[in-house]
């Protein structure tokens, strides 16, 4: 992998799509709520992706789908949704949580799942040259489903929860057999192993599989494994006061991950490990606002500027 | 500070002093235990810091202390014990412990204060041209009091604990606007500030006078915050079954933290950023055993090993 492109760096840009869901949410705060925010795994990972390299998107939504969610999405100039399907008759996935002082906590209120209960949305012919997929969180058969519809795939990510973990432990296991890397957060790490250590954790599950697993540990950072080592980064500092709304933290790493990987065009170990402070960065900007207000206004000089800082912070010897 | 050392590294130490407390432990792990071990504060930090410069130890112990333990402190060839006060007619502090299976969890079996009780050991005279000063846990009128009698003291760091923070906090408040730094682990942090983030807590502690804090974070890893900002590092990954004996790893990251100060001679914030490193490389060392039976067996070249391999682990960018 890598080293074999070589020319400049928009003509090494990797076509990168992301498969998931897009939802409706409501979200309270230990100091504010908000209903009807853009959701979903899939949006805040584009929206994320997209501040790197342009991305293609895969989800469902219903015909309850606001129009203003559609254009925040749109206007994202990276972001390409024509596999957005819309289906007047259905309603789109609607969640709502609640979180706790300690941020790291949440509970679920309502889970509507409306379209994600039917068949999962049709991949277009136009994106089937992808070469960098991303399977965003939903049941594992799904992803194994999207998964075989990129037959020009060089690398292919997944996420997934606690959820499927618990009821579909076969096919998620079929997935892991499937995927190049796996990018997870600590608690559902944990379900997967029996293993509440992270470095435990992670190479357990790079045993079922996977070239790669990112474990993610919220405010603590996150750990690389891949097949010569690890690698660690811490998060970026952010005061309790200054997280306006951790939904999609997890998603917007992923989505910062992805669209180094795509830029660079490198998928080698130096690679991933200078991927996880992108992620890192990304996923730092996207808790400072409820839905993708943030990301919306995010720009190529914060994000660097954000980026050095870290590199400062994080500077080791 | 720091570029006026320009000589020698030999010619620049500083001279370090801890004072603290030894203690007898008795340790109970998942797996293990042990009794009759190497404990306390000073022999955990003596050790560790000893690795990088000289030490000196003001403690006290009692009649029962075993003839093998001081065998083991005076065996680390960095380490002095003038300042061990023995008295034959006390008894030892004595401390028993149990770890869960989530090693960041332990309890409290039994406490034997002994020799604790009783009036501080005395400073030597010899020790009274210490330059940097580690005042390693005890009560923080104690800490106050071995503070004046280092009149030569260029830097002054404190540890404290949870029992300090609820029934000294008078004292407390007095020890922290005296000192140039605090190390004190996130439980701590979040008593003393009423902030469970880290981030948050330390920022809190840095406006009660200390000039920098370092907040350990165990497993996730450390944060400095210094006069002119902060500085982020992972923990040195370790699985869980590599745990042999948790005890005292943070005041072998205090060890590492100040050995390394003295030994560069430079107390401004990328020494102290620096100095992060080996703090965590020392306490990586220190959980692979009971007591100091690993920092017995270390040497320079184990450690430098070590230390690059968490430089790489731990690049960002």
């Amino acid at each position: 992998m890598g080293a074999q492109f070589s020319a400049q760096r928009y003509d090494r840009l990797v076509k990168l799509v992301v498969t998931g869901t897009i939802g409706i949410d409501t979200v309270y705060t230990p100091r504010d709520k908000r209903e009807g925010v853009v959701g979903g795994s899939a949006a805040y990972f584009a929206a994320a992706a997209s501040q790197l390299a342009p991305v293609r998107l895969v989800a469902a939504v219903g015909g309850d789908w606001p129009s203003e969610h559609r254009k925040t999405l749109s206007g994202f100039p990276g972001v390409c949704i024509e596999g957005l399907d819309a289906r007047a008759q259905s309603r789109t996935f609607a969640w709502g949580g609640r979180y706790f002082e300690d941020v790291n906590r949440r509970e679920t209120l309502f889970t509507e799942v409306g379209v994600l209960q039917e068949a999962p949305p049709p991949v277009p012919l136009g994106y089937r040259d992808s070469e960098l997929v991303f399977l965003g969180n939903t049941h594992p058969a799904v992803q194994l489903g999207f998964l075989e519809q990129f037959p020009a795939r060089k690398l292919v990510v997944a996420d997934t929860m606690d959820l499927w973990i618990r009821t579909a432990h076969g096919e998620l296991g079929a997935l892991l057999a499937r995927v190049d890397g796996l990018i997870i957060n600590d608690s559902e790490a944990g379900e997967l192993t029996g293993f509440r250590n992270a470095i435990s954790a992670g190479k357990k599950i790079m045993a079922m599989g996977p070239k790669f697993v990112v474990v993610k540990k919220g405010e603590h950072g996150a750990v690389l494994f891949h097949q010569s080592g690890m690698a660690l980064v811490p998060a970026f500092p952010v005061e309790e006061h200054n997280v306006v709304d951790p939904t999609g933290a997890g998603d917007s790493f992923a989505g910062g991950f992805m669209g180094y990987l795509a830029r660079e065009a490198r998928f080698d170990p130096a690679a991933l490990q200078s991927a996880m402070a992108y992620g890192t960065v990304m996923a730092s900007f996207a808790l400072e606002s409820f839905g993708l207000d943030r990301m919306r206004l995010l720009n190529a000089t914060d994000f660097q500027q954000r980026l050095a800082t870290f590199q400062q912070l994080a500077r080791v010897g």
